[in-house]
């Protein structure tokens, strides 16, 4: 399904929706599709970032190409430059960037607090001062989900707060009653239902506060549920016995959306826990410091060892770079700075994500899945 | 003709020639066609640069695409970094940074006397400092061909010294017999026939010595000739006058090479005056400052006034940027200092001058070029 543009009145009947293809039985995988105003995203899947209106370093069709369904957009950072409202005036998001597929945007509440030492929680939303110019703001729930609609959203993600890691059992509890009231007012905030509206599930790393979260959340008409406060430094184990206490309480029609996770390995386990969505700067921002990920572990180019290495990157990797680029090149494009070393590793990392979610979907297909789950698991020991 | 690699035995028999197809009847324009080692080139040529062995920001198939049938690589930064010997261990520089039509090589000698203020010359060659690590080297005429042999550059440049603009008579004098001399050593030295060895024409703005490096340099077996030392800050007038006493006593038969120019009223001015190849940074280096060339004159995109502006950089332009994305939203790249912004304005700028390349060569096959000269010259004074 392809809808003009997010400004089309054509679109306006549409809804958005979710079908469960198939589930693993050994494990809580699930193969599922989206149905968005801007198309149909396959599940599980990654959403490259783009965070200010650009997937970094790579064109729209670019990164359509090396499998991408979706991306993600953010909301805090657009909101600053060049605003939601030039972005709405210039025909929305996906017309600015060129970009005819899903985009989800985050809610900014992550960026408001992680970017700003400044910022005051009220019942009423955050004001913070932007990391640019000093300038002063105010987010509210109805605020992002206006933000979000300016921007044309597929997914708008509701406000909320990210505790840090960690916290007290106190303040997780404050700050979840809080971002669940919260949750609740961008749904009465909602003006456009063609797009769709996540909710998040907070708690930290708090079972009995991960399952009221879910309680007092997935019983309201969110189009999808989100797990957020993860991937803060809590380690792979403490996350996946978090996901674990988590998605059980999670309906089974809806996605579930595990926010800013992660590495390979973070994304199959969780997989194997239910979860349907993904987003990550891991391959993009690695990429630009000249790390590659590859069937045999991550790659820093910049080594010495690489420095007359023909071999590809990736041996045995179908990617435009390790058809066509050494490592010796690579390491001396990243050496001199060049442009060309960005976009070389991105695309082989975007590419990687997306072969590697390619590789998932297909062995839920084939009811394969505990198997490839088994193979990976080994795959990383010997990484290790 | 494409040859399989620098190093292929194969092409062994192969010499370079050029073959004049047409000659303008009111100018001293020509058009001709170049045939070289990794394959031919259509003059008037221009040469996107790629310094470290990639044309900053783009992939070498975008290159091409972009019509461009030749590039220009320098020897003084690859023999820096990485070395030219890594380079010919790799398989040369085409099979390094994937790019299988011709590249010419500058000499080095531009940058040795540009980028390092401790540089000594002898009759020997130059000694200089290394601006990366200070270290010390010495380039001689022979060292030099043997380094773009090494590179399997498809255009050798001869080692020479381009005197600063204004130098004394005496200076220019001096620094011209030692030139000539160092071309003359450069031809003994050359190994590789199938390569093509050009010498340079130096001389500063005197018409008496431009007329001397002809006659001393042009009776010599080079497979072309070109004219240095000029775009050096002398004016557009100074270089064409300079030009204008030059060109006449080159020969008709080999190919004439501008290095360095320049801008598009430039190239065409040159072509009139008889110049059959260009390479210049500013399509390139201009775009990463965020400089459109067009149709209708240079534009800085980070300008307030495109802020809001819906239409492509240059308007009836073909290329993917005009295509595909506003001046509003490559402004907000630029201003974000995302990587696509230099993508799209270098693609833009470099697809400008090769547009501008096929549209002088289609007068000068259509014996139109007067009047496309006219009308260009015409465009010009609109412009300023």
């Amino acid at each position: 399904m392809n809808h003009k543009s997010c400004g089309d009145r054509a679109g306006e009947g549409f809804r958005p929706s979710f079908t469960l293809l198939a589930e693993d039985e050994a494990t809580s995988a699930r193969r599922g599709k989206l149905s968005l105003f801007h198309g149909e995203v396959n599940t599980p899947a990654f959403m490259p970032v783009g965070t200010y209106g650009t997937v970094k370093a790579m064109t729209p069709e670019e990164v359509e190409g090396l499998g991408a369904e979706i991306i993600l957009g953010n909301t805090y950072h657009l909101y600053l430059r060049p605003g939601h409202e030039l972005i709405r005036d210039m025909g929305g998001l996906h017309e600015f960037m060129n970009w005819r597929r899903p985009i989800l945007t985050d809610s900014g509440g992550y960026q408001v607090f992680s970017l700003n030492e400044l910022r005051k929680i009220t019942e009423e939303g955050v004001t913070f001062q932007s990391h640019l110019d000093g300038s002063r703001h105010m987010l509210t729930p109805e605020r992002v989900v206006e933000i979000e609609e300016a921007l044309g959203s597929d997914v708008m993600m509701v406000l909320d707060e990210c505790p840090p890691h960690p916290s007290s059992r106190e303040y997780l509890e404050r700050s979840l009653a809080l971002t669940n009231r919260w949750a609740l007012r961008s749904l009465d905030a909602r003006r456009r239902p063609e797009l769709a509206l996540f909710a998040i599930l907070q708690g930290g790393m708090d079972p009995e506060l991960r399952a009221r979260a879910a309680s007092e959340l997935c019983g309201q008409p969110f189009d999808g549920f989100a797990i957020g406060g993860l991937s803060v430094g809590e380690g792979q184990e403490l996350m996946l016995k978090t996901l674990e206490a988590t998605t059980p309480h999670m309906p089974r029609s809806r996605p579930r959306y595990l926010m800013g996770v992660g590495t390979p390995s973070d994304i199959v386990e969780a997989v194997a826990r239910g979860v349907d969505m993904f987003d990550c700067v891991l391959p993009t921002r690695n990429a630009r410091n000249g790390m590659f990920f590859t069937s045999k572990g991550k790659i820093a180019i910049k080594l010495a060892r690489f420095e007359r290495d023909e071999l590809p990157p990736d041996e045995g990797c179908g990617c435009y770079t390790c058809r066509n680029y050494s490592r010796a090149y690579i390491r001396h494009l990243f050496r001199t700075r060049e442009i060309l070393a960005s976009r070389l590793i991105t695309g082989h990392n975007l590419y990687y994500y997306q072969s590697l979610m390619k590789r998932i979907r297909a062995a839920l297909e084939a009811g394969t899945f505990p198997a490839f789950l088994n193979d990976f698991r080994a795959g990383q020991e010997v990484l290790q």
